[in-house]
């Protein structure tokens, strides 16, 4: 056995001793303050030191209860970041998964991992509205409207294979998340190039001023590509007005992405407020908000996968599949 | 209590259940085969099903035994797409990480997981003789990769404002991993825009070519921005002439990303052979290879920190730091 390896009893040992940490913490939850008591220089003191030449060792448990007392304790007084609070069977199953470590971009590298992803993928639409919708889970809500943008990119301006030519126009509410000019950025968009149409006192886009503003663009030869529609807003959690979003994005030949990251699985609940969501050509959702998944987990949706491959599909020889059968041949968006 | 939450005896009792699943699987580990006796028809017999009504309850933990058998066992016969096996101590820890369910975009949010993983980013860049160089943890080399050039793009042709104007080439070995094309094209420079410059019969880019071809480029009005090095290509192993490269890079202030995805880790035990690498502006890392990490572990090192934040930063209001403190002021590359 090399030093790598742990014999089955010390893994059976060691995951008893964290599962204790674990479980007294959860014990204590209610209790704790929602900001630990401590400091940057505490925190440096504590968890910064130079390279070891010498493996910890067992050492390293004890250092989790350092972790634990210097962690954002997530208990029903805890409102920042929109955060979910977690969920502990769900935190149970990571352990799991990080020993199976499945590799999840393809059927033949991860048989159930894969067939799993796209069960929940598939529920996840469904319950909101959308049942036909595909996508992927992803790590985020920012991964996911940035993976949003970039299908919009290849489907109204395409851009893969031989850059970007022209100025393309998107437009969401002055209310939209920073994760949607972050994309437009990291797209090479121009963030300059993402107008802020002004939401009314409710906070909601104003579908006036969208019509408006794209009118502008077309006369002063600009190219509208996309709206972002928010659904809702991480300020106040407005819910722009869907249907008439859409409208215009379908008279414009606009695509049309709705950040659903911070609100929409709450359509769920309560699906006449959502009204419209399934006009969307993509969708970005957060289960680990509302559905207290453990971070990260983040979900992509999509109406068209063909529309997903010719954005994302791009693989390398080695990689290639050669398996012709439709749900074993699958591999990274092909 | 709510129907979200466990009481800690049962979430100890459910954790001791999946801990035993987890240990008989390593246990069996070597004897089972690379690939599970599966296909695709029984995967999807297995785990897909309608959206359901009820919650599943325990029955959900019977499922895990199905899981683990339709799911590729990572033992010392796998050799298949340059995944490290696992690492057991890790996966533990990942159970108190889910619980925890830290939000590490800044150290308000997160003290303590903020801060091991600034120690964790020093040492990787230490251990590979790049002392000095900051960083990231993200989700896998190519996310590594896609950030490193979307530092180099705000850096030698700016467009995070202004969107993409003129352009742009970047040049790489013909061996060169599919996330490199990939991350070329998620950020609007188009893949015929990168130089696949051609390898000796060692697979290493020959640099005579790497110049000749900027040159070539130059001469026709293009503008040269980066060159990515592979240490080692993924088919081979083979790591580009670094010190070269560097030297040719510095002539023509391109900047230079090296992939070292693969195997830049392996300088921790051999650094002569990646003599050069600290010339590098960016490199990507992936822990969850050579070091056994559990999936995703992937990291990006850069030398110059104002360069992520020029190509990363960009704050909504409600997410604002108030603090003046150097390091608990620290939120998303600010």
């Amino acid at each position: 056995m090399s030093l790598l390896e742990v014999a089955p009893h010390e893994f059976r040992r060691l995951a008893a001793e964290v599962t204790e940490i674990a479980a007294d913490y959860l014990s204590s939850l209610e209790s704790r303050p929602v900001f630990p008591k401590t400091s940057g220089q505490e925190t440096q003191h504590l968890f910064q030191a130079p390279l070891p030449e010498e493996a910890m060792g067992a050492k390293a448990f004890k250092y989790l209860h350092d972790v634990v007392n210097h962690s954002r304790a997530q208990n029903g007084r805890f409102f920042g970041y929109v955060l979910g609070s977690g969920e502990p069977v769900g935190a149970i199953a990571d352990l799991l998964a990080s020993v199976l470590n499945q590799n999840v971009t393809a059927w033949r590298s991860a048989p159930a991992a894969v067939t799993l992803e796209r069960t929940v993928v598939s529920w996840l639409a469904e319950a909101i509205g959308c049942a036909g919708f595909q996508g992927s889970l992803t790590g985020g809500g920012s991964l996911a409207n940035l993976m949003g943008l970039a299908m919009a990119r290849e489907a109204k301006a395409p851009a893969n294979e031989h850059g970007l030519a022209g100025k393309c126009v998107l437009y969401a509410s002055e209310e939209v998340h920073m994760s949607i000019p972050k994309s437009v950025a990291l797209l090479g968009l121009g963030r300059e190039n993402l107008r802020l149409v002004p939401a009314g006192r409710d906070f909601r886009l104003i579908p006036a001023k969208l019509e408006k503003a794209i009118q502008a663009d077309k006369a002063s030869g600009k190219t509208p590509m996309a709206v972002v529609a928010s659904a809702g807003t991480v300020n106040t959690g407005a819910i722009d007005p869907l249907p008439e979003i859409a409208d215009i994005a379908r008279q414009h030949n606009l695509w049309l992405h709705v950040d659903g990251a911070y609100g929409a699985l709450a359509a769920i609940a309560a699906p006449d407020k959502f009204a419209g969501l399934e006009l969307a050509d993509s969708i970005s959702l957060d289960p680990h908000k509302w559905l207290f998944q453990s971070l990260d987990c983040g979900c992509l949706l999509y109406r068209d996968a063909s529309a997903a491959q010719r954005a994302f599909s791009h693989t390398g020889d080695y990689a290639k599949s050669l398996s012709s059968d439709p749900i074993e041949g699958f591999a990274f968006f092909e």
